[in-house]
């Protein structure tokens, strides 16, 4: 028998909880699920007998090295900052670990040491990170082992609304995921990515005004802004001489025309918490960030200080949005993000009936030596229900795959990893496949234009 | 014979140096003028019997206290960051300091000490910080000394080119100083101010389209645009409860809508380093902040991304400052802030008969127990030549004036002090008017209006 120890049972663990209930009864496996919440671990295991629920503090050392002797395997779906320290107990203790999460700089340490002990350390391998890496690769390799060279790399993700729950609602979005990061989109740096061969650059509070309009089959219009670390992929992809390099994020077609308004008023701003906001209504935090005027309403100052037509769906949206209400914001002290996602909420909490929805789109272009040729690439995976959403499914499906490819020696790469090597995307895709987590793909002759004068 | 130890002999200190050497002979003074570059004092001492130069490192503590301990006041004209040690010498020796620089959290906890110890340490006496505190505290003063009270604080200042120096340049503006800080205004923070008993808050990148037009007698309009820093002068000018408080800058009216193109493309951006620049020209640089496209022109791709006409002003500023040539940046390394301060240097650097202008304006609303009232008090000064500038009389001669009353003991107050009080500015403001730096000031009944419906 082999044992799991999975810690963190929270709203993204839900899919691969179910999944590792389902694999154990047939490969004879058993789980242990800790989290902070036993009752909540406890619901997540429904009663199974193939694994036991416990309440956990992953800083007792203590009970935490009891635990990982225990396993065969480590996942752990805590927050990213978290990993480290369950990290070094599984190299040291000889066990494997999976995380969905970015690896961080100090994880990157744990390489050497890793090898040495036969411990592969698995990270980046949920939805993005995930799913990106693995099914970029997949086509990044084939290209180039057929001989070749790769023109454009664009790569795209968004945590959207099933059509259905799109109704009615002009955004065409909600908060799927973690608001706050949603608020702080775009916040900070500028913008860096390879486009035709020229390095260009957008400043945080353009980003909202530089999107890409892509078409997903069966699914109608997105559109594309930039992600903050496009240069980054280069050397993760192995795409050095690659002329364009571009990966972003995917809204519905509208949605990014309307949220540049919040960040041109300055209302993401997360960097100083505002003066007064006891009694503050939505309305009065508009007009903290819109020019004095003694007779005009907040919705005309709006629209003239940032040339909004009234009659544009740009107004549609806000108005819809109820930012300009006299409901109290009703908090004693917060930065403006802060204020925005708490009006936001309003209207973009995910009502029980609401599904989300994951697409993903790759699009590659190539010179097969005759021709120029453009693939593009889509998943699209909707939420069954509140619980079951797109985004836990995309998340914990690839952690429990590797986990079973793991656990049944397919995989055998040591050290940290992140799935960008065939020896671990080949697999997991192919058994994400039986998931409905599959990638739809076309490959058509194009042409490119070279940037003549500028 | 009183001795003066004066540190520093570069651009800002030259009116100040022509000031002392005036004084000595009258009032039987001697100066040490101490710099890096022996050859620079030497040369601004004139071969006055009243002075000696000699070259000095400030890192070198010994010499810095030989010298301190036989002068009766020491002026630092040195960097802001370089006070430190010098006022540190003082307080041991008993010495008075005088500076031009904003006081810091260190200067700030030498007090008590100071205070103890007799020692006057007196900064923020230039222009701005300086002349600006000891002209407004003279308004408030006044007006509250009547029983007044005050509705509304507004000041700007700005170092502009005198108007026979505007001749030919659309923006009406070149680098009267230093060219890093004015490429980099605005960046960095939102701006906070208060308007009628309301906070607003501007985002950095929307500060150059929040301006407010301002006329100065005789010499026409201006602009101002908001500093960052305006709620903490309700503090040091006693200004709570105080409906409006906003400082700012000036600027010939234009200026600050061709600037925002700067800031909307991300050329003002101090925070990376961009790629690939050896060879990079005016126009390429340009294009890295414009979308792709392989065959518009960067202007025309530069007029439909920020929405410019191709005939307004702001056109007409762009293509005058240069950025559309083919010539080569030059640099091997450098942030977009720097290639852009490069750029502007050959259209905004001082000719040798260019002549620049400081300007000042306070605008205070007050109610005086039947009516509003305004006073616009303003000081324009302009530059004699190219050595003898505008901002350099203006941080000169208040430090100098600030020397002499403390010599004659005039000036007798202790510790750390900024010029707000009577004591202070009431004696250095009287005596500033001879040579020139004076308010001219109106005051007449207006109307203000709450903000009645937001």
């Amino acid at each position: 028998m082999k044992h799991i120890l999975l810690i963190g049972a929270g709203r993204s663990a839900t899919t691969l909880i179910d999944y590792l209930l389902e694999q154990a009864e047939r490969l004879d496996w058993f789980i242990r699920l800790g989290d902070r919440d036993e009752t909540l671990a406890q619901e997540k295991i429904k009663g199974s007998s193939r694994a036991t629920a416990f309440g956990m503090d992953v800083k007792n050392t203590e009970q935490l090295i009891i635990e990982i002797r225990q396993a065969d395997v480590v996942i752990s779906m805590l927050p990213a900052f978290m990993h480290l320290q369950v990290a070094e107990l599984c190299v040291e203790y000889r066990k494997h670990l999976v995380t969905a999460s970015y690896v961080s700089e100090d994880m990157k340490k744990l390489n050497e040491k890793a090898e040495q002990n036969g411990v592969l350390l698995l990270n980046e391998i949920g939805l993005d990170p995930g799913i990106d890496h693995m099914s970029a690769m997949k086509l990044i390799h084939h290209i180039k082992d057929e001989g070749h060279k790769i023109e454009a790399f664009e790569s795209f993700t968004g945590g959207l609304l099933a059509p259905e729950s799109e109704k009615g609602n002009p955004w065409k979005y909600k908060f799927t995921w973690n608001p706050r990061n949603v608020v702080l989109a775009g916040q900070g740096g500028s913008v860096k990515f390879l486009h035709n061969g020229r390095h260009k650059y957008i400043p945080p509070y353009r980003l909202f005004r530089r999107t890409e309009i892509l078409d997903i089959e069966g699914f109608g219009k997105f559109e594309g802004y930039a992600n903050r670390d496009s240069l980054s992929y280069i050397n993760i992809y192995g795409l050095q001489g690659t002329p364009t390099v571009y990966r972003g994020t995917l809204r519905r077609v509208g949605f990014c025309r309307a949220w540049h308004i919040f960040v041109m008023l300055g209302a993401t701003d997360d960097s100083y918490v505002m003066e007064d906001i006891k009694d503050m209504t939505y309305r009065e935090f508009i007009n903290s960030f819109l020019p004095y005027n003694p007779n005009d309403s907040v919705e005309l100052k709006l629209m003239q200080y940032l040339h909004i037509d009234q009659d544009s769906d740009i107004m549609e949206k806000l108005r819809w949005s109820g930012i300009f209400s006299d409901k109290r914001i009703g908090l004693e002290s917060a930065t403006p993000a802060q204020i925005l996602e708490k009006i936001l909420m309003d209207k973009w909490k995910m009502d029980s009936d609401d599904r989300d929805m994951i697409a993903m789109l790759h699009k590659l272009i190539y010179f097969d030596g005759v021709s120029y040729r453009k693939i593009l690439s889509h998943m699209v995976i909707e939420g069954k229900d509140s619980i079951h959403t797109g985004m836990a499914q995309t998340v914990g499906l690839p952690v429990g795959v590797a986990t079973k490819l793991i656990l049944e020696g397919v995989i055998r790469e040591k050290g940290v990893q992140i799935p960008v090597k065939p020896e671990i995307y080949e697999p997991v895709l192919k058994e994400l496949e039986h998931y409905g987590i599959q990638f739809i793909e076309q490959d058509e002759i194009c042409e490119i234009e070279a940037e003549r004068t500028i």
